[in-house]
C-alpha cells in the first residue's frame, strides 16, 4: 500500500480545472477552424532518430528518453558502462517522448508530401514533454497549440496569422501587444555594417537587450567582434523611439540601398496592411527591432504576443517564418509560417486575473432525488426527458436522502434540484428549487423548460 | 538526413481521420456531459509505484517505463548488469506512461478524497500507452473513454452506465448487444456446488466456452477440481436456451436458497427495470451467465457491449461494479462501477461499415481567390466578415492563381469558391461557386449567407 503522488512536474486537472482548460481550448480551436486550419495529431512517442538533434545540445538532454521493452540489457557488456549514460542511451532507448509540436509536423509532412494539398494549413493541440526542472509555471508535461502554414511564402499567411492572434485574444478577452520584427530586418543592419558573418552571435546578445541592458549588450558586441562604430550605430537604431512608422523611416533611412534589410522592411510593411484589411486594428502591433527570438530556424518575419495587463511579462504566444524545416527529414524548400499559443500560460494569466467567465464544473443542470421507490422510478422517466431536452440531467442515487441530495447539489454546484414525491407524481409535477436564487415552485417539465430559455 | 518514420504501433491522423475521430469523441462527450459526468486528465507520466503490480505480471512488462533524466548510471555497478533487466529497470527508470484511465483515477481519488464530492461521476478521454506486439487492430498508443461513479452502492449507478451505453450507440446509428451478468451470479453457483473456493479458476475457465468450446471447458473444470457432478449441473446451466425472463427463472430454481446467487439474480433484474424506466427497451440487452470478463477487480454487475452488425465480434465497450479499486492507495470500501468505449474499435467498426455521416475534412466552407491586388485587399475583407459570421473561410495565397485555387479547393473539398475581380468589386458582390452543383452566382455578401442557411 503506497501513498501515491503524482510525477514531478505533472499535474491533474479536477472537474474545475478541466472546465477551464476547455473554455481556452474551445475559443482557440474555434478561431482555429474559423481561418480554415485542419486538426492532425501525431502520437506522443516518436523514434528518438526523429527527435534528436533538433532542439540543440540542451534539448537533446530534456528529450524524455523510453526504456526498450523486453530485455534491454541482451546487447550490453559491463565494460560498455564505461562509455557513460550518454551514449549508453541509445542501446537501450530507440524512443522518445514528443518534445514539441513542430518537429512532429515536420515528418508528418515530410511523410505524408504525395498526398497532401499544399498550401497545407493545420492546428495541433497536444501535449509535451520536457524533462526540465519543475518550478512554478513550468511543468514537464504541456499542452501546446500550433497553427502552421506550409507550402506558400506569400505574406498573406503571415497576416493571417496575426489576425488569428488578435482573434483569439478578443475572444478571450485578454489585452495583448504583438511585437514584430523579421530576421531580415537583423540581417540588413549586420550586413550595412559589413558583419554579415556575426549574423548568429548578433541575434543572440540583442535578444538579452531586455534582460541585461545596454551595457552589457555592447561589451557583448564588443567581444563578438563589432567596431565600436558598429555598436553606436546599434545603439543609435536601439535608442530610437517612436510609433511603427517612424521606426520603419528611421530603419529606411539607416539601410540606405541594402537589400535585404528593406526587403525586411517591406515584409512588415506588408503584413500590417494585411492585417488592417483584415480588419484588425494595428495599435497593439509594435515594431521591434530587438525582438530575434531564440530558435535558428526563422528565416523571415517573427513575432511574439505578450499580455498587456496584470503583472506577466513573459510570452504567452509566438512564432515565425521558417524556410526549411522538413529538410531534416528530406523534403527541402518547404517554406512556412507558423504561431504557436502559450496554453498553459494563458490559462495561468486568464486565472490571476479573474478573467474566466463564471465556469461551473457541473456537468449537470438539474439533480432529481425523491422520498421513495415510486419516485424514485418517476425521476428516471424525467432524467430522459430532460436529457433528450438537451439539459444535463442526473438522478441523486440513494432513495429518502433528501437533504443529503440537496448537500451534493450545493456541494457539485447544481443550479436546479427536482424533488419528486407523491404529490409531484399525483400533479405530473416537479417541485424545483433554484439553488441561487433559493426560490421553490412546482413546475410541469414543459414549465421548467420554458422558464430555463 | 534520415528517412522518418513513426515509432511502431503509433499513428499520425491526417485532417480527414481526425474529423471522423472527432465526430466519435464529440458524440461520446455529449452523453458523458448528458449524464452528468465531469471530465478529469491526469498525467501521461506517472510513478512507476503508481503502476507497478496493478496489471499483474504481464501488465508490468507491457508497461512503457521512462529513463531516468540524468546520469542514470551513476549509481550502477558493472557488477549490477548481473541482476538481470527486471531488477535494474528500476534503478534507471522511476517513471512510466499511463496503461490504462482507471489507475490513475484510482490515484485521483485517493488523493483527492477530501475535496470530492461523493458520488463521484468522471468522466475521461485520454491516450494509454501498453508495449503490446503491435497487429492490425491493435496499436501501443490509443485512447480510452471511461465513465466512472464512485462512492454509491446503489444500482441507479449501473443502470445509468447501460443508459449511458444505450444513447452514445443510439446517436452512433450502430446497432450493439450489450452482454451483462454478475460476478454473484458466478458465485452463487460454486457456492450451489459446494465449491466456493474455486471460484476464480471457474471465472476464468468460463470465459473461454466461447473460445475453446464446452467439451474443453469441462475437461478443465475437472482438472481444476470439479465433480462431474458438477460439470452436469454446470453443462445443463449453460445449455439452457431462453429469453432473460426464462433465464433468471432457470437459475432462480437452481440457486433455492443460495443467497449470494438470489442476490446476483436481484441486481439483474433491478437493473434492467431501472433501464426500461430509464426510457430504453431491453432487447439488445442479454443476460450471460457464462460472461466472466477477465479483471479480477470487478465484484458486482458485469458488462460487455459488441456490434451487432459487420464482422466484428470483439468487445467495444465493457465494465461492471468494483468494490476496492482504491485500496491499493489506501482508500479501502470505496465503491465503484464503471464503463470505458473502446473508441479505436468504435472507429475501426464504423469506417468498415460506411456508418460515418458525410464527414468533410476540410476546415473552410469558403475559399476566397482574386487576380490582382485589388482583389486580393477586397478578399481580406471579405474573410474577416465570413469569420464573424460563423463561416469559416480562407483566403488563396497567391495572386492570379485561379486555376490553381479552384483545385485547390476541389482537392481540399472546399464546398464554395468566391472569385473577386473588378466587377465583382464595382458591384460589391461575389461571383460564387457551388463546387458540387457546378453552378455560379454572382451574390452579395448577406444573400450567400441566406442561401446557406
Amino acid at each position: 500500500m503506497s501513498k501515491p503522488s503524482n510525477a514531478r512536474g505533472t499535474r491533474d486537472f479536477g472537474p474545475l480545472q478541466m472546465s477551464k482548460r476547455k473554455y481556452v481550448f474551445n475559443i482557440i480551436q474555434k478561431h482555429f477552424e474559423e481561418f480554415g486550419f485542419q486538426c492532425i495529431e501525431t502520437p506522443a512517442i516518436e523514434n528518438l532518430s526523429v527527435l534528436t538533434g533538433k532542439y540543440g545540445e540542451e534539448g537533446d538532454q530534456l528529450l524524455f528518453k523510453i526504456l526498450n521493452s523486453g530485455d534491454f540489457l541482451k546487447d550490453i557488456q559491463a565494460s560498455d558502462l564505461e562509455k557513460g549514460f550518454k551514449k549508453i542511451t541509445f542501446d537501450i532507448s530507440e524512443k522518445g517522448l514528443r518534445y514539441d509540436l513542430t518537429v512532429p509536423f515536420a515528418r508528418f509532412v515530410s511523410m505524408n508530401r504525395n498526398d497532401l494539398v499544399f498550401p497545407f494549413k493545420r492546428y495541433q493541440m497536444q501535449p509535451v514533454w520536457r524533462a526540465d526542472k519543475p518550478q512554478k509555471g513550468r511543468y514537464r508535461e504541456f499542452y501546446q497549440c500550433d497553427a502552421d502554414i506550409v507550402g506558400s511564402t506569400s505574406l498573406i499567411n503571415e497576416a493571417e496569422l496575426i489576425s488569428l492572434f488578435q482573434s483569439i485574444f478578443k475572444s478571450l478577452n485578454l489585452k495583448v501587444n504583438l511585437l514584430i520584427n523579421s530576421r531580415k530586418i537583423l540581417t540588413g543592419i549586420v550586413d550595412k555594417l559589413n558583419k554579415l558573418e556575426l549574423f548568429t552571435p548578433f541575434a543572440v546578445i540583442l535578444d538579452k537587450l531586455d534582460k541585461i541592458g545596454w551595457e552589457k549588450v555592447s561589451n557583448e558586441l564588443l567581444e563578438a567582434g563589432f567596431s565600436q562604430t558598429d555598436c553606436n550605430s546599434i545603439k543609435d537604431l536601439i535608442e530610437f523611439k517612436g510609433d511603427n512608422l517612424a521606426k520603419l523611416n528611421k530603419l529606411k533611412s539607416f539601410y540606405g540601398s541594402n537589400e535585404i534589410g528593406l526587403e525586411g522592411l517591406n515584409e512588415i510593411e506588408t503584413t500590417l496592411k494585411f492585417v488592417e484589411t483584415n480588419g484588425f486594428k494595428n495599435q497593439n502591433i509594435l515594431f521591434d527591432f530587438t525582438l530575434a527570438r531564440g530558435l535558428s530556424y526563422y528565416t523571415g518575419l517573427i513575432y511574439e504576443g505578450k499580455a498587456d495587463e496584470g503583472s506577466f511579462t513573459s510570452s504567452i504566444a509566438g512564432g515565425g517564418r521558417y524556410d526549411n524545416l522538413t529538410a531534416a527529414f528530406g523534403m527541402p524548400n518547404m517554406s512556412g509560417v507558423g504561431i504557436s499559443f502559450g496554453i498553459e500560460r494563458i490559462i495561468d494569466v486568464l486565472d490571476d486575473l479573474n478573467k474566466f467567465p463564471e465556469i461551473s464544473s457541473s456537468a449537470s443542470k438539474i439533480l432529481l432525488t425523491y422520498f421513495d421507490e415510486a419516485g424514485q422510478i418517476e425521476s428516471l422517466k424525467y432524467v430522459n426527458q430532460f436529457r433528450k431536452a438537451g439539459i444535463s440531467a442526473e438522478v441523486y442515487s440513494e432513495l429518502g436522502k433528501i437533504k443529503k441530495s440537496f448537500e451534493f447539489a450545493d456541494k457539485k454546484q447544481i443550479p436546479f434540484v427536482g424533488v419528486i414525491g407523491d404529490t409531484e407524481i399525483a400533479s405530473q409535477k416537479i417541485m424545483i428549487k433554484d439553488m441561487k436564487k433559493g426560490e421553490q415552485n412546482l413546475l410541469s417539465f414543459d414549465e421548467f423548460i420554458d422558464q430555463l430559455d
